[in-house]
């Protein structure tokens, strides 16, 4: 990693502010890690995790605002540090991870914005880093998803994908880029194989059979929070990464923040009560990236309107952090209790 | 006005759960009247005002969530009763109003959005029936004062427009449904006389000089809120008025929550502060509806996530119930202070 | 299940609008079933179950709102769908289910409102339909499970009644009719005999030494939150139901949504810290209703000017849900994991 | 005044926590004013006035809540000191003040509650102190103003009332100790005659016909909204004053916090857009208490629920301290702008 | 225990006041104890435990507001009363426990606050009363553990610090008396030995690797929630106290309120996902005191501003009251299961 | 103006990111403006105005939460243009402004941050450029106007201070460095004459005679709201204005968001009713910019904790809005309305 010269085109007192996140400071970015807007910044500096928003909330059935996912991880999150207490690292001594900025998603119009989503997460992976796709609504996996695909070939990537809904319907409304269809648009067209979408805490009265069946027929597995209740969030994620990965090598996590309880995640479109524990949720992630070569990565359906004291939005930053320090300790040859 | 039949078509109990407004009751629909869902119905019944939810708000370039505007309008509003202190009317007892549900808006879905609520607002309009709009974001007059102007004649209907913003640009981030455009829309089909469409309340930092030409050249006229502070605002309304109906004999009331000050009406996607004082505002609609000829009315832009209390749900209320007032005053013969 | 004639008699257009249920729609009704508020329509319906509700809280010792608490279930909930993962089946294939509009439960007035309440669940009860009452305050159970004794005879129902505390005082400030003493006047009057009346997930500091003397006295079992820590929900679950049905063979579930931990609801007027966790007490519900002979369901003290994103309102109704999956599941012979 | 014995009984170290008031202290009565709350107290002080808290709102029709506004205005409220710029006066130094604490208002028991309040303030009253009574709903005005006049004569007293709604119903849904009835009990029983209650910022849709008959048999006088927003809220304040003490000489004033614009006042059960302007309202107590002979006044129906940073209970504090102002100003023949 | 002196000290009313607590009661102290503010009525009373608040939050480096916290302990806390169902023993009948108020912190002034609550826990401890201690935010823990140990003697006391943050900086922007500080100060003087001063709970990414070299160094041990999660909490709990008190008989406890979930406690300064469940830590605090000889307990970082339904205030409470409940049971010679 | 050069060393994409302000975007500094938080940078790039952020609030007596003032107008703000519609002009094509970032302030830390506070300003003002601070709590106003006198001249500064409280105590609880004693400072440094230090719209109770003694001494002029409720607005704020320029000849404006009523601006740390309408501000900011030497700004209090919907931020947003474009009014040679 040699960034010496790219850092020398950031704006001068720009370190300083970073330094200062104690202070209430004025720059605001993911993680405080450095903002490189264009596509020539990260060539140049090439980081190992580029974050990227993806302010797109048109696909909502229920409560809009995810669109304010990405502002809210820049701002109102807790940034307490970048020492991991686990595995005893600075995180970013052992991977580079920089803040991408936002796709441009432009008001009303679904095309252009899921367009860009793919082209922008292309643009990322096709150099060689790992895109994390900050929500926006669940719609937006399927051009990020995608552009992994693209990138590493088609049938390459497995999905572990946690969410209280399966979102695999054909269409709803007739819309078929709502943000209950995006798993379907996938499987389709061939970017991820059925039998590798991997679904973990799916509960709620939704969809019905017709989709249960045509899931079942592409050989998708699922599941349930009863199962995890039963057997053990541990097990069952094993089960699922298993699962994922039966035949690729390459794994790509899409979290639906509502998979967790709302009690952990009330900032969120559709809630359903019920859902997963965020402290296994976040060891989960952590594991995973420890263990699996993790291609891509979103967070989605946090609704800032929605949340109380940030606590949604927090958890959402966790998520992304607890990546980032399985990473890292990949790299560092570690591995957590 | 004869309902006797049309009436015993109602599920048995319902008016007597309409009868017990105090009691915290479970028939919700606006202002307690009937809900009358199709089309059918409402030719029978024939009332003389029929109020549609249009919840809409995919043209939302800063908070969304005006969606949920006609569920508040009709759940969430304080119902004080239907006699007006200052006419000493009972409102109901001289125009008879109905509630006729929502056009389906499917999410995501711009196209499809806009023409149901233009077909649906022409099926009232074209029965001789004051359609009343509730948004939705301000996207929706477009679709609805066309179909009021399909009704009466492009050309007959004048415009008042209360709003913090012209929403005149010609696309934003090329979005020609935005919900910045619509009265652009609305003038350039000829639907309404750029001369006609008078606006009230304007403010902000919006739109950019080229707009401002294009405006004039349409021979458009707008009252921004300092000639308000300086001239008083029953004086502006009453230039406002005059210019809409230099010609036409129809009027038309658009009405985006955000000409209020935020102080009134904070639950709204893009608050500017400087507004209109409530009582003004309640006051207007009222004058207007007494002395001109009302042909359709819209209240949009509040969106509950955003609400406190109740506040901005219940002054969009209260705006509808004034034009009632007025247009019951105006057929029993009195005029208000 | 013969429901043709009846449905004729909705409003035209209602059922377009029930099924519009993604679109923000504008009929809002429990769990968008049809609403029939006469005992008539309910009679010749002949549905399986009828939710109604019973907007009272003038019991309430500390924070009150429960009034709103059927208004809420309405309208705030998310209604996700209709088919249930873990059974895999359409619940509404398999049971019908109504929404009876609110009882009229006059302002300040506990007499009359009681008495209403308990005339109205008789009225469903008497019909062989399962009343399933959205609270208010607990104060509702006292009348509602009288009405369903009334039905199936005094001493041949017992309860599990999951909550926070014990409600057994017999009175508090003078008052007899408080939501803190319904579960004395059920016992005291025999409708519910003490030793089938048993109590889940107590904890808190209430009430004295001498009512826990008479629950004792009156063969009362009981199963505080320690136990459920130490043993584990489901084998308290089994405990609970064993004494509950020795004798009586028909079950009356009576929830506090209190019972839960407040991170799950908050928005309730007695908030005990330490509760139940969600998903245990919705795989508690669906359970019992799936093995046992379910003759009535309460869910109470769901207080929503207290919530925050509607997270108590959605598990309430989700609470209700996993019951009616139950109850489907029973007619079809399914068990769940 | 002489207060020394008195003082003496206050627990040591309590005058000293009231000194610390700006360290985010721990005594918390209105104002900082001493706590007595015995009437044996009360008579060995003899201050000007006690403030005393009605926890009751058993008559609300709509949100509940207003149990918890004398809380609130002891603890939530901002006090920020107690010299009056525009007199130039300590008003302690002029006037002594103390927190008589709460009428004791047993939940669910509306004819005990109102009897305590009743005799709490006679008490107050009749040893020669001003009783300001925190509500608490509007139903608590009943029993104050009647111990007010039952100690200086039925007749001898006339009301200001400023509210968005008369409050004259004979009952509503058969309650007769309604928030909306108690108006009419205070008329009916003679302790206000009816052409000396006099009610100020009427808006809204209630009550009806009958009710405004019934109001004008009465010889009541009222002045809407509509009259102030013409003719100015001073012009109208002194017509009112004028009628409310032709032939009395004394003056309660009844202030519903629902009279003020939501804008300032969310925090209330029953809001009506378009009310007075809260300076406007804080200049009119002070005025009148400057001017008149005040024995008694209540600020009622603030609900802590639907605050919003605590806008309306500062609201409501000042229009006390306001008042204190007055009579402070009073005393030291002082006459504000 | 004779306190039949010191409680006639008490005005007159107030115990009446104290009893009407389900009436919305004004006097409002910690759990509706005796308020007893100098320190002459409290050595005349000799109670076991007297909690005082320390409204100070300079020390915050995120979100300020826990200078409200013991405000918010007074008054919002839901008080549901005083027997323990666990137990079954009435608290108050074995121990005495009153209200202190609070320490003078005067604002903008670190030293003087930090003084004052060193000074007043002292004056507590001293007279063999047990201080709890309200935040402010956890930097008070530096005073008030340090005056705890000047009573008891440095290296007599170990401590058991459940938190998600270590707090043992250095210093934190040059800042020695910052919330992340105080374990290092009170290790540094030699107050609490570093081997018996034992952490859990921790997650989060901070502090750095120097820190945690340091802590090391002095012989700290420190259970990471992962640690929870694998083994249990109750076994993690044992191991602490083992730790602490290898040497020193006396223990402290030291509760930030963060060291909770986030999804128990919204309402705190610098949330971390991932956290204790409430009702383990009820229990722990509860066990702890049952055991051993608890000479000192704080409970800290609660910021009501970002609380919610005061979930957070009342968890505070309860902490307090387990622990207060451990201690009559100890005395009573109880074991809870 | 030439500014090319600077712009060049903007990472790459940054103007892009900023040009797409409709669609949610992730760069966020103060409205849009280039982010330049070295001295060198701004010394190259020789802005109009430099606004810089002061996240400071040690000082406050009452609800803390300002220091996130500057995070929240830099992100929570609604961004709606750049042309006036009362001038016609675009502002920034006549003036050019930047974001400096924050000023560090570190926590805790009262002397440092007010120091490092004066050393920034100054660094602003002594290079020509206009600096625009964003508190942050009124203390800071202590350095800036310092450092503005600094630069400008001891005796050539007058000021306009808009607030609800004089701010002029010699301590509070023996802070001398709180949010009541700014101007105390101010004028005993003789920085600003007491003669030119003007204040409109005080009110409250506070401070006490010796306060008011002690301006009267210093020659200090204060325009009470009950001179503006009877003179109006533009007539007091001519009368100020003037004052305040009796002989200096640079105006600083000082506005403390508390002049506003709370309904305009409720989220703030020590809220008065009966407060300036937002409006008034609004137009007064602009007419002075607009017609005087304006050498320095100030909007203080924002306290996003305590704010709702973003009303408090954005009209704080607006006041510095209009000054600007008030400012570039001035430029271009145009006069309002």
């Amino acid at each position: 990693m040699t960034d010496a010269a790219p850092r020398r085109e950031l704006p001068a007192g720009y370190q300083e502010q970073l330094d200062q996140g104690y202070a209430f400071g004025s720059v605001l970015t993911f993680a405080q890690r450095p903002l490189l807007t264009s596509v020539e910044q990260l060539a140049a500096w090439q980081p190992d995790v580029a974050v990227v928003g993806a302010p797109f909330d048109l696909g909502t059935t229920n409560r809009p605002g995810a669109r304010f996912g990405p502002r809210a991880l820049r701002t109102l999150v807790y940034n307490s540090g970048t020492y991991h207490l686990g595995y005893g690292i600075e995180i970013f001594e052992h991977i580079e991870v920089v803040d991408h900025g936002d796709v441009f998603c432009p008001h009303g119009q679904v095309d252009a914005s899921l367009a860009n989503i793919r082209s922008t997460v292309h643009d990322i992976a096709s150099r060689g880093i790992v895109p994390f796709t900050i929500g926006g609504d669940h719609t937006v996996t399927w051009p990020a998803a995608t552009a992994v695909a693209d990138v590493h070939g088609f049938g390459n990537v497995g999905i572990v994908h946690f969410d209280a809904h399966a979102d695999t319907a054909d269409q709803i409304d007739g819309n078929l880029a709502s943000h209950g269809t995006p798993m379907r648009r996938l499987i389709e067209s061939g970017a991820i194989p059925g039998r590798n979408f991997v679904q973990v805490g799916l509960r709620s009265y939704w969809p019905g059979r017709d989709v249960w069946d045509w899931m079942a027929a592409q050989g998708m597995r699922w599941h349930l929070m009863d199962e995890i209740w039963s057997d053990g969030f541990p097990t069952v994620l094993d089960r699922a990464v298993a699962e994922a990965l039966e035949g690729p090598t390459k794994l790509y996590l899409s979290i639906d923040i509502d998979s967790l309880d709302p009690a952990y995640a009330p900032g969120t479109g559709t809630p359903e009560p019920g859902g997963i524990v965020a402290a296994d949720l976040l060891r989960a992630v952590r594991r995973l990236a420890e263990r699996f070569d993790i291609v891509g990565m979103d967070v989605v359906e946090v609704s800032p309107p929605y949340d109380h004291a940030d606590c949604t939005v927090n958890v959402a930053n966790r998520l992304f952090m607890e990546c980032l320090a399985g990473l890292a300790a990949k790299r560092a040859g570690l591995t957590a209790r």
